[in-house]
């Protein structure tokens, strides 16, 4: 059932011992949203703890800087940035997918699966979360506005994206204000590249294909690539932006193949051009500039059939 | 003489017939603050044409796109973004450098120029800008609008630099809500590269060595590299960025052959490291984060010259 910003704020305070879940391959909206929650829980004395389905890259370490995130005896279930249970991987979604409370989101393709659902379409799920703590008259501190900055920061790429609304900035200013520390989230967000990573954007370009007169753009990453450069998935959040980012590029896409073989894709655009609406007919969703969608097939029969759904949408 | 925003905008009431002049190798800031300024002058009757000493590139033609720009008798001389007269490049500092009646700069290193300098230290040029245009009274129109968020996500590196303030991002909410494009222009600006930058970033990212146990990285740009990747200096606004992202580096240092032999420097850090305090024991100069300089001797002599500064920096 969806419910208003007062209803979700009356529904947290009328609950405690919350496990807080994010998606799996977890980014610093999903994670920020969950901690930035979890630290405001702390700060009014009600329990939680935050889980993911994935292990959280080592670079989020300072959204829990400072504070116990250990397991409790829970009794309500909060999702945040989830917009389809699957979202949360497998064993999670079997353990507690069909058990969960409250979804706070952003995302307008949301499938149902909650008792209760939060949703606004803002640019981050962060900033629903601070409308959330600001609703329940919770202070701001350091460490909860870095947990939002971080979350901001990461859905609109640095204020990039064409997500960022001038209210963006707004929330953005007032977290600096509020002492995010957004330099260094910044350089561990965007600004730090490990060599490995580097090794691996170099063999993932020389992948890229071309099609329909150089409007899409196809880039593989292989389990194979990953070894060869030392890398791993985790290490790779903004290569999906690359291929949409070359000249004449309309639909880029980035092929990732996962352990079991499967693939996980993403796909950018702009305006007019909707990534969602390509994606949801190949099963997945997401947002109009970057949605994706997974498969597990052939790699050269997956290509097929996006660039023939990109034939009807360019 | 140092003058303040009063004085500023009273010296643009009082006087007509402007020569706007950009720094050579323009970029965002200091075009986007030269027409900000020239479409400003225009909504209040006064002539004026924009200038730079080099060929201006192509991506940024929305800046004057349904205005003119055509030269005029001019009467009056300002310099935007130029925190020197060199940067004028040499035939524009020979015709004009002596000559600039008021300089609008943000560069805390500024070597004074002009009859009047109108400086504060905000994280672009064009906010300075901004302020003269509100001061002026002159509305801020959708043209205006694109200059200025322009101005600000070059200097900012689209918000993600440490020179970014709650202040910046407050400017940007503005600059959106007046009708800047951010989409477009982020698209623009940092979104598209061009496959000959692509192959020129390939072969830079090759020359990348490493001193002081991964603390210091050198990237080297030479003639023959933009030859061969049929590539040109125009199109590596943010190449410079390239090797301080890489895990460990504190300071990023890339070298640039110009078509006369002589290179053009830039060093990346972030706190408490300081780009600038480098460069200005090289001659140069510029932020605490970004800052250049440029030499005309041997490459490796010019390397071995700034791993001694770095040396005592580190």
């Amino acid at each position: 059932m969806r419910i208003d910003l007062r209803e979700c704020v009356n529904f947290l305070k009328e609950h405690d011992d919350y496990l807080i879940l994010t998606h799996r391959s977890p980014d610093g909206d999903t994670l920020g949203s969950a901690f930035a929650l979890h630290r405001a829980f702390q700060k009014v004395g009600k329990k939680s703890f935050v889980r993911c389905g994935d292990e959280i890259p080592k670079k989020y370490s300072f959204l829990w800087e400072g504070i116990a995130n250990d397991p409790i005896d829970f009794k309500t279930i909060v999702t945040v940035d989830i917009a389809d249970r699957k979202l949360l991987g497998e064993k999670f979604d079997a353990l507690y997918g069909d058990k969960v409370d409250l979804c706070i989101d952003h995302h307008l393709v949301e499938k149902e699966y909650s008792k209760y659902t939060y949703l606004v379409d803002k640019s981050s799920n962060a900033e629903n979360i601070l409308d959330v703590i600001d609703k329940m008259k919770i202070e701001v501190d350091k460490g909860i506005a870095d947990c939002i900055y971080c979350g901001i920061a990461t859905d609109t790429g640095c204020f990039l994206f064409s997500n960022t609304t001038p209210e963006t900035h707004t929330y953005a200013a007032r977290m600096i204000d509020s002492g995010a520390d957004m330099q260094s989230i910044n350089r561990a967000m965007f600004e730090t590249r490990t060599k490995s990573y580097i090794a691996l954007e170099k063999r993932a370009m020389d992948t890229i294909e071309f099609f329909y007169e150089g409007r899409v753009a196809i880039m593989t990453i292989t389990q194979q690539m990953f070894r060869d450069s030392n890398s791993n998935d985790g290490e790779c959040d903004g290569i999906a932006s690359l291929p949409r980012k070359i000249e004449g590029v309309i639909f880029g896409v980035t092929m990732r193949e996962r352990e079991d073989g499967s693939y996980k894709v993403s796909v950018r655009t702009f305006p007019p051009y909707d990534a969602a609406a390509v994606c949801s007919q190949l099963g997945g969703g997401g947002h109009i500039g970057a949605a994706g969608y997974e498969f597990d097939c052939p790699l050269e029969e997956g290509k097929k059939q996006i660039l023939k759904v990109l034939e009807g949408a360019l």
